[in-house]
C-alpha cells in the first residue's frame, strides 16, 4: 500500500486517534491544534507538530491533503476558510467531523472555484476506533476519493472476522473493508447523519425496554404480576442467539453489569446535530419517521425539570375539572423497585 | 316532563351536583355517602339523606333507580355488589362514574341474572356541569334508557344556543339535547373513554403549541429569530374565527390571562384510566393511535424526575463515545425566556 | 372608523373574500390577479380592477398599502420583489399568505432598506371568513400596524357573542376583536404557524378517536365487546357540555351526519408548510412536540401505498424468522364493520 | 452432561428444530403433532413419534417433561389442559411458545394444585436456532429449572466466540451460555415479550433510516440536495465499526444486497402478541414507551389502505378550508427514485 502524507487539524480524542492509526499504518502526519499539548504528544509518537495552519500547509508536499476534525459549525467553517486561503489548486480538504451535509454541498462548490478538492467523511467509531478502526462514509469526487484511498483503507476496520454478506460479489470491495464512497459531496455526512438517527432510535428502543423490565418490580403492580429482574443478566443473555444482538446491547450489558441501577447517571441526555437533521431530512422528503423523532424528543425532555407544556395541561385540568395536581414532593409515586 | 325519584350513591363534587341539577329539575333524590357531611348539606337543599345503602333502597319506591357516582374500580364494584343484594327485580342501577367498559359488560350480565337493570353512563361536564348541564353517553337496554329518560333530559345541557348541525333531520332527537343512547351495556363508558382519549390528545396539542410559542424567546436562538410573545393574547385571539376554537382553548386563555408563566402549576400531570384504556382499545382493534398514546406518555413522563430509560441512554453514550453527560445542575440550559 | 384604500394582489378564494369583507366595511380596494376573471367579478362588486401590478400601484394614493395574498414561496417572493420596485418610501406591503416566518424576517429587512414597511399577517378563517371574519396574527412595527388598523378591524370577527375571558382588563383590546399584534416582523406568521400545528394535532386526536369508535364494530373482537356506534350521534352529543367541544368537532359532526362512512373521502391528506415548520421550530428550540409531529407524519403516510420502511421490516422478518408477509390481497383483514 | 428424555408437542419449524438440536445433543425425544407428517420425519431422525398426547405421555418415564411449542392462545391452552389430565404429580410442562405472561402465572397456579410443575420459556432464535442455538428466557421454580438444565444447556448457543462482558465474575454462569432463569413463572415470557418489543423498535429505527436514505433521491428535492445512494452498500459499511452494528443490520444488508428496491415485499407487516403486550405492560407500569409503541403502530398502519382516521382528517379539511383532497390516482406523488 502506498503511504501518504496527511495534515490533521483538530487533535481532540477523535483527531488524535485518527493520526495514531494512520501512523501505525505507515502514513506520515503533520498535525495542528490551537492547544499545543496534543500536538506535542503526537510529535513524541512520530507526527510533525505544526505551530499554525500556515506551518501545517507549508510542511505538506503538494498535492496536499488536510483532514479537518473539529466541532461542526463555526470551528470547522473557520478552519476551512483559512485553509482555503493557504492551499493551492489540486490540494484537498477532508471534513471528517459531524458537519451538516448541506454545508458540505455549499463548501465543495466554493472550494471548487479555487481549484481545491473537498471530501466530507462521516466517521463512526468513537473511543473504540483507534483499535477497531473507523467506519467511513465518504462524499465527493471519485478521483479524489481514489487518490486518498490509502488513508481510508488504513483508518477503516477492514474485513476482520465479520462474516461476509451473501450476494455481494461484483459490488464495490471497499465497502467490505469498512469505507464507502457514498456519492457526491454531502452524501458522506448525509449517510453518517442517518446512521446517527438510527442509533438514536435503537438506543431508545433498548432504553424503553429496560425501563419496562425494571418497573416490573413496581409496588404499584399486583404481587403476582411483579418481577424483580436482574437487568444485567437479561442484557447478557440477549447477546447470545437473540434477535436484538448488537453492539449497543453489548455496551448496555457492560454498564448494567457494573451497576444494575445505573445510579451514577443523571439521566440528562445530550443530542448532537445529526439527530435533529435526520428529522429535518425526513420532513423535507415527507417520510414519516416516528421512531427517530420520538427518540430525539425524549432527549429534549430529559434535560428539563418540567416542560411548559405540562403546566398548560395542569392549567386546563384545573379549568375543566377543578383538578389540583399534586405538588412534586407529594406526588413522588414513581416506583423505585428494590432489587433483591 | 314526568318527575322521577332517584337514589344517588356517592356525593363527591360530581354526585352532589348531579343531585342538585336533578332537584332543580323537579326530581326527588335520596342520597347516601359514607361521609355524612355532603348528604346533610343536600338534605338542606331538599334531598332525603339516607344513613346506609339499605336505608336508601328502602326510601325508594319500586321500580327503583340508583345512580352510583363513585371512583371507578373497587369502590364502584363494592357499592354495586351491595346494592345488588338489596334491590329487587325490575330495579335499575346506573353507573355514572368512570368505570372500565368491560366491567360494565360483565356487571350487566351478572345483574341481569338477578332481574336487575344496569346502565353505564359516561358523564362529562366536570365542575361546570351543574350550570351547563352534563353530556351523557349511555349504554344499556333501550327500555331502561326510556324509563329513565326524564333523568337524562334534566341532567343534559339541552339544545341551548348551539347552532344545529345540518342534515340531522330524522335522527335521534335526544342527541341534540345532549344525551346519547350509544348502544348496549358498556358502550356508554366506551364512548366516554374515547372522549377522554381525544381530550388528552387535544390538550397535548395545545400544550406543545404554547410550549413552542414560549420558547420562541429562548436566548439560544439567534436574536433576529427570537420573539417574546404574549401567550394570553395568542390564546385569546384564537378564540375568534380561528380553526382551533374550542372550550379547551377558552380555559387556556383564562389560565394564561391569570398568569402567562403558569408559575403556580408544578407540571406534574395525572392521568385517569380512560386515557390508558383508550390506548388498550386501539391496540385490541389494531388502530394506530399515535397522538392519543403520545399524549398519555407525556403525562407518565411528567411524573418522574428522570426515567430509567434516560439513564440507559447515558450509559450507552458513555460506552461508545466516552460521553459523560453533564450533571443536572451544570446542564440547566433549558431556556427560561424572560418576558418583557 | 376611518376608511382606507387597499391594494389586493392575488384573488383566489381568500384574497377575493378579504376584498369583499373590506368593501362591505366601507374600504375601497384596487385588485390584481394574473387571471383576469376574479378581478372582473370584484369590479362588478365595486373594486377597481388593475391590469398589472404597476397599474395597481398607480391606482393607489400614497402612502400605499398592498396586501399580497398568494401561495407561499415563489409566487409571494416574486410579487413582493416586483412591488418593491414599484412602491415608494412610506408605502407598506402586507403578506397575508402562509409564508415561512424566516422569509418575513429577511424580507422586512430588505424592504426597510428601501424605506418600505412590511407586515406579515397570519390569516385564519378559510371559507367561513367572509361571514365570520378572519382571525389575524400580525407581525411588524407598531406604527404600521396602527396605520392599517381600520383594515384589520374590518377583517377581524369582532367581539361577537363569544363570552369574555375573565381577567383581561387592562390588556390590548384589539385581541378581543380578533386581531393580534404579536411582535416584530415574522411573529405574525410564527403564531399562525403554531396555530396550524396545533390544528393538525387536534384534528389527529379526533381522527384517531373516531377510528377507534368505528373499529369497535370489528368482527375480530369478541361479540360481547363489539359495538356498532353511530358516529354522527357521538360527534353531535359531544358538542353539548363535553370537554372536546370545538369548531373542529362541529365540522366533524356535519360531515358524519352527511355520511357516517365518509365514503367519498380518499383518505389521502395533504399537508401545508406550517405543520412542517412547526416541527422545525420545535427542534430548533429543543421542545418535545410528540403530538404535533405524529400528526404531521400520519399525513405523510396517508399519501403512500406502502412505505419503503415497511418493506425493510418485512425483509428483516423474513431474514430472522422466515416470515413471508401475506400479499396485500390475501391480507385484507382490515375490518370493515357493517353498521346496523 | 446428563441426557434427558423430553416430550415435544407441536412440530412446526420451531418445535421440530428444537427436537433436532436436542437429539444432536444426545437427548431422547418423544414427539407429537396433529399433523402426522413432521413427526414421521423426526422419527426417521431418531425421535419416537407418538400418535396422541396420551401416547406421548405413556412413552415418557416419570418424572416427565413435556415441552409445548404451539401458537399462543387457544392451541397452547388446550394442549396444556389436556396434558394436565394425563400427567402425574412431579411431571413438568414447559411452554416454549409465545404465550402471554399473565396466562403463565395463572396456569402455573392451576397446575401446582395438581402437583405439576410449569416453566415458561421465551425462545428466541427463529430459523437460525437449530445451528446457532436458542436464546432462552425461563420463568419458574429454581429446582425445576435445575432439573431440566441439560435440556436448556443443549438448546442454548453456549459461550461461542462472543467476547465476555467485563465485570460479570460471580454472576450466574448459565447466562453466558445463553439461557437465563429470569424469576418465577411468567417472567420468562415477560422478558421475551420485552425482547420482541425492543426488536420492533430497532427494526423500525432501521426501516425509517433506510426510507430517508432512499428518498434522498426524490425528484421533489433540489438537484444539489439529491443523492442516489446504494442502500446495500450503506448497510454493509455500517456492519464494520459503526455504532449500529447488529444482527438486524446483517439481515438488512443481506436483503438489500439481493434487491436494493426490496420489490418482492408487499410492505404489509404483521405483528404478534408480544409487541402489543409490551405496550400494555408499559401502560400498566406508567412507563413512557414512545418508540416501542410507534413501532407497533406503523405495523397496524401498514395493513390498511387508508385509515378511517385519514378520512376524518380530509372531511375536516373540506369543512374549514374547502380543501378537496386529490384522489388517490391523481396524487401518486410518492417519489420513486430511479437508482442509477
Amino acid at each position: 500500500m502506498t503511504h501518504l502524507q496527511l495534515g490533521m487539524v483538530g487533535l481532540g480524542r477523535m483527531g488524535a486517534n485518527l493520526v495514531r492509526r494512520l501512523m501505525r499504518g505507515g502514513h506520515s502526519c503533520v498535525v495542528f491544534d490551537r492547544d499545543p499539548a496534543p500536538g506535542a504528544a503526537l510529535a513524541d509518537e512520530g507526527a510533525t507538530n505544526a505551530g499554525s495552519l500556515a506551518a501545517l500547509v507549508k510542511a505538506l508536499t503538494p498535492p496536499r491533503a488536510v483532514w479537518v476534525m473539529l466541532p461542526a459549525g463555526k470551528a470547522t467553517e473557520q478552519a476551512i476558510a483559512e485553509l482555503a486561503g493557504l492551499l493551492e489548486p489540486g490540494d484537498a480538504i477532508v471534513d471528517g467531523g459531524n458537519s451538516f451535509w448541506k454545508d458540505d454541498v455549499r463548501r465543495a462548490r466554493e472550494l471548487a472555484r479555487r481549484g481545491l478538492d473537498y471530501l466530507d467523511v462521516g466517521t463512526s467509531g468513537g473511543v473504540w476506533g483507534l483499535e477497531r478502526g473507523y467506519c467511513l462514509m465518504i462524499g465527493g469526487d471519485a478521483d479524489v476519493v481514489a487518490r486518498l484511498d490509502p488513508i481510508f483503507a488504513t483508518l477503516a476496520p477492514g474485513r476482520g472476522a465479520i462474516p461476509a454478506t451473501p450476494g455481494r460479489s461484483g459490488r464495490d470491495p471497499r465497502v467490505e473493508m469498512g469505507y464507502l464512497h457514498a456519492g457526491p459531496c454531502g452524501s458522506g455526512h448525509f449517510v453518517k447523519m442517518i446512521h446517527n438517527g438510527i442509533e438514536y432510535g435503537m438506543m431508545q428502543a433498548f432504553a424503553e425496554g429496560f425501563d419496562i423490565l425494571r418497573h416490573a418490580a413496581s409496588p404499584a403492580l399486583p404481587v403476582e404480576h411483579r418481577f424483580h429482574l436482574e437487568l444485567a443478566d437479561v442484557a447478557e443473555v440477549w447477546r447470545r442467539g437473540s434477535v436484538v444482538t448488537s453492539w449497543l446491547l453489548d455496551l448496555t450489558a457492560t454498564a448494567l453489569a457494573e451497576d444494575g441501577e445505573l445510579a451514577s447517571y443523571s439521566g440528562h441526555v445530550e443530542d448532537s446535530g445529526e439527530g435533529r437533521w435526520t428529522v429535518q431530512a425526513a420532513i423535507e422528503e415527507a417520510v414519516p419517521a416516528e421512531v427517530l423523532t420520538a427518540a430525539l424528543y425524549t432527549r429534549f425532555r430529559s434535560r428539563q425539570d418540567h416542560t411548559f407544556a405540562e403546566k398548560v395541561l395542569s392549567a386546563m385540568r384545573k379549568g375543566f375539572g377543578g383538578h389540583v395536581e399534586p405538588t412534586k414532593a407529594a406526588a413522588a409515586v414513581s416506583p423505585d423497585p428494590a432489587h433483591g
